[in-house]
């Protein structure tokens, strides 16, 4: 179920010696796959959970959201990304939904799982029940409580030990908004060197910082991936290779129309697509958040339904807004 | 083991009826104990979790320390504030913790455990197995991953649904270095009119916010109780009625002298104590965080030892400048 | 028209040679005036500027507040602190104000004026116009528009200037609300050490800062004031000697009174006034600003009025809320 | 000396009836010009203002960089931005250097000079001083010390005012490195519609606010430039139409090639050199200042020389972190 790669550097190499300290009933992975490179270059939404009314994880709504992506051209799915509410969930139903979506999903499609947790030794095992339930790859937000403490030493330390161990390739995310940090330039390059790391979800949208990203890790073979549809188009014009866009929940043949005008220079008619779309990203992320994601979803004939708690469904006033930002931008 | 309540306010009342939606193993508690309100005023360490050199929990060090802070005039114990590094220990772990703490301390002295998750509904299966692991009251992190939707709606609906299930009282717990959001003065406010939460630590340090909490929920019988030892006497001096200070963990007598001298009205004595306490503490808090505690801790006959990852040791120059922090003001 | 300072350290001596390069036309001081220190303890109200229908000067109400301030047991009253409009004024109409102001107040109140701008030759020019125009001390702002640049060298650099070359002693500005910046304890504590620098006015709040600057500058016989009556009580219990305070604009002997319980230990009744004061100093200060500070100068009998562009005027809500602040309160 | 405009609508018109309260001398502005709108599309340096040892304004440096400007493809030139430390300047220095900017020029390059000032008033003298000494037109400034208050109602009244009466077309300037604010989308939105308002500098680099604004103002004619070179290539693929970039100062024709290849759609040449130009460009802005700004200058064959105070130079180490930045990418 995995793109091929071009050929040329080779990622992965068996026989890293690892002395991370795991729980005693952990099987320590002693090597890494090796073996062609994943080539994730493309569109991925960042998939939301559905809940029944009492907040279980509902699984055949999943499922019927999960038919309707797989006739869509993306990439993969990112399961469990910030949109997911993944830290709402208790581990076994992280590894369980992740199983489901590898289920359904056609083998076209790749499964790229945020296996994030605070603690390195979390972040391990955590990685390896995903690689276990089928994810292709896995997404590896930075741990962010002791944000004072999590600088490029301690980062690169991390991310080295869950790449070192993880049965597949790492992908890694910067999300400030959420976490309160970004992960340093200086620690993605170094990161980018490890086999094992393919690239990175930023959902910053601090475009130069983006593109020095990229010119600094081009002999790398890394990719970049906009971790919104709100600075898709200038993401591609900077040389990023994909996105990761929650808005693509909802607007997901749109968000691929975008990533295929880029890629074949059509700039004007991306450009005039790129816009339209910009109010209902933000709506569905920093403005209104998840809620406001999954409300659209329903508005669009997936199923989006409530939150966990503590997240609250939209006011009748936001909900007016939500839709007054598809509906001037011609969606609605 | 707790604190007689001076008559007036009862909080804890039989009959609540809970709508929150738990997982359908767990037993819902469809009531609160009613009873004396326990009284929290004083000082507590945020006790620090050692670890042997695999980062296992060490309950033999952490049963030292114990014994230790069991002659100090401390009103009890934090298990699993912010740096208890609970966000690294799994589940089990956190129970397990607050169990063996309980077990070890005398019981005059209050156990302070740290139940807090991202969801309500992890928040409230947390809480009901600290209670059940011998915990006297429960400390409450504000969730935090969502920051932009953690708005007052969103965190009375939080505390409320956990306080309506919790067995034993609850303590709110504001940390805005850590979580990057304040527990607005309004949810406070409100939430303080609930007859389990009795009180909040808050670590932000802005004097003037916590003075305002301390006047707009005092017909409640609130507690509030400050998060630092840095600002322990300001906050004295506006009306909180106890502390949760890291440093207590390697200076505890002193903090508890600092208590005593506040209560005393000896202000000219305590503020000769409390300046000499500042860089002290932001040494082993916000300057170089939980491994700068545990350092201390080992110079001052504590088992401090080493965090878990990606938490890193503290490199010689911060080790010389954390000395320096406490020799320049006479605790070394 | 200065207080007398009681023996000991003595401030300013003459024969300091100084570098600055100012403008051909400026005559250099050579020398700053050696003395007695002025003792700087006490209130002080950061005086608002008055405005015609037409946004001049209005000396006359100005003199009208001027005469109400003098009955009131101020030490002194800073004009062109942040709340008076300062920024708004012309370097004539800066001038000309302090002028206004030293020939209305009794001898016994100090002038304290605010000769900061953004370049130390425009300080220090101000600095001497302004105690040519009979300003007792000056205050002086951290720059702020190059804030990445304005770093302990610099500022240390910018505030030696103006104090080498201050005909009048110089008290040090940190108001991070307004400029983005904190003047960093380090440039403070090496700043107090200079003959000629009394003080530090401190808005920010963070009383734990406040106090270590008291406990590394206590060798130095430096003032701190608060920078606002929201955390005063709190600043007196760490140590600092007085206030310049928005609200004592409004609600001058109040403040006063504040002072005078915290200095004669009845922290008990310092701090139920302590405690009411809060709403609204926050209301004329962070969170409506200058023109709610004006607002309710009209409300209690001084002269406020209408701010200069772009300062606009409440709207009736916000007016409203003001009004809740002071009547919630009991002042009203 | 003004570009012409494409037919289209007309900006400028008469008659404007103002009711802006002015100083007594002022003799007030009641129209502002009519005619062909100015293009004001291409690259422009924020030209720095060099010294003399003393700190005197060095108009014969000034001059000879002038002569070298002259010869590269420039739009026109920034006099007064934020790199022209004209925060340090005297009212009359900031006149005279526009006067001299102007006088020293081909008359095919524009001058938009910087007449921002703290409040309406004084921005509206500036304005009008400035365009007497020559200036094509102005770039305003958000004012920001009141950051709290100068929400949209004020700045939208902020620039009408300014607009109403200036002589010149009039740009908008956002740049929230140094006042802390950005200029609200809904602001910049309102006032696109004003007849003498043609477009924004907006020196944030947030890609997605570029474009949604370049997206919600272009039924207006409204021109966005960025405000650095580290994002003019997204700037441009999002739909800006120039750029004021601080390392035009020192690459001029390389940023103009940038401009050329990215109109005329070379794309991945523009890339290559965009991410050049990167690092850079982050050293003689957000990381080093001004005063590494005018460090390059002196290497790349231009007068830079020192800062005014309280701006210091470079330290060493700074200085040769600054030569490697511009060394790795090819450019020493």
């Amino acid at each position: 179920m995995l793109g091929l790669d071009e050929p040329g550097k080779s990622r992965g190499s068996g026989g890293r010696k690892v002395t991370l300290h795991l729980p005693a009933t952990q099987t320590r992975t002693q090597s890494v796959a090796a073996g062609p490179r994943v080539d994730i270059r493309g569109i991925y939404p960042p998939i939301a959970t559905p809940f029944t009314q009492n907040e279980d994880v509902d699984y055949q709504k999943l499922d019927e959201n999960l038919r309707k992506y797989a006739k869509i051209p993306f990439k993969g799915l990112v399961v469990q990304g910030s949109n997911g509410e993944y830290l709402y969930l208790t581990d076994a139903e992280r590894v369980e939904v992740v199983r489901k979506v590898r289920l359904a999903l056609p083998t076209h499609q790749l499964v790229l799982a945020g296996s994030g947790c605070e603690s390195t030794r979390a972040t391990v095992v955590m990685t390896e029940r995903m690689a276990g339930a089928g994810a292709d790859l896995v997404l590896v937000v930075t741990p962010c409580f002791y944000k004072g403490k999590m600088d490029s030493r301690a980062l690169v330390h991390h991310f080295t030990q869950v790449a070192d161990n993880s049965p597949v390739p790492v992908v890694l995310y910067s999300v400030p908004a959420n976490t309160g940090l970004d992960l340093p330039v200086d620690a993605v390059v170094r990161l980018a060197q490890h086999p094992n790391i393919l690239g990175l979800k930023d959902s910053g949208g601090d475009i130069t910082r983006i593109a020095l990203i990229v010119h600094k890790t081009k002999s790398q073979d890394f990719q970049v991936l906009a971790g919104s549809a709100g600075f898709l188009m200038a993401a591609y014009s900077v040389g990023c290779t994909g996105g990761v866009c929650a808005l693509a929940n909802v607007l997901g043949n749109e968000v691929c129309d975008l990533e295929r005008l880029c890629i074949s220079g059509h700039w004007d008619e991306a450009r005039a697509l790129q816009q339209r779309l910009i109010e209902p990203n933000t709506a569905v992320t920093r403005k209104f958040g998840v809620p406001a994601l999954k409300q659209a979803m329903d508005w669009f004939g997936y199923h989006g339904g409530t939150c966990r708690s503590p997240l609250q469904p939209l006011s009748e006033a936001e909900s007016q807004q939500l839709r007054l930002d598809f509906s001037t931008n011609g969606w609605i």
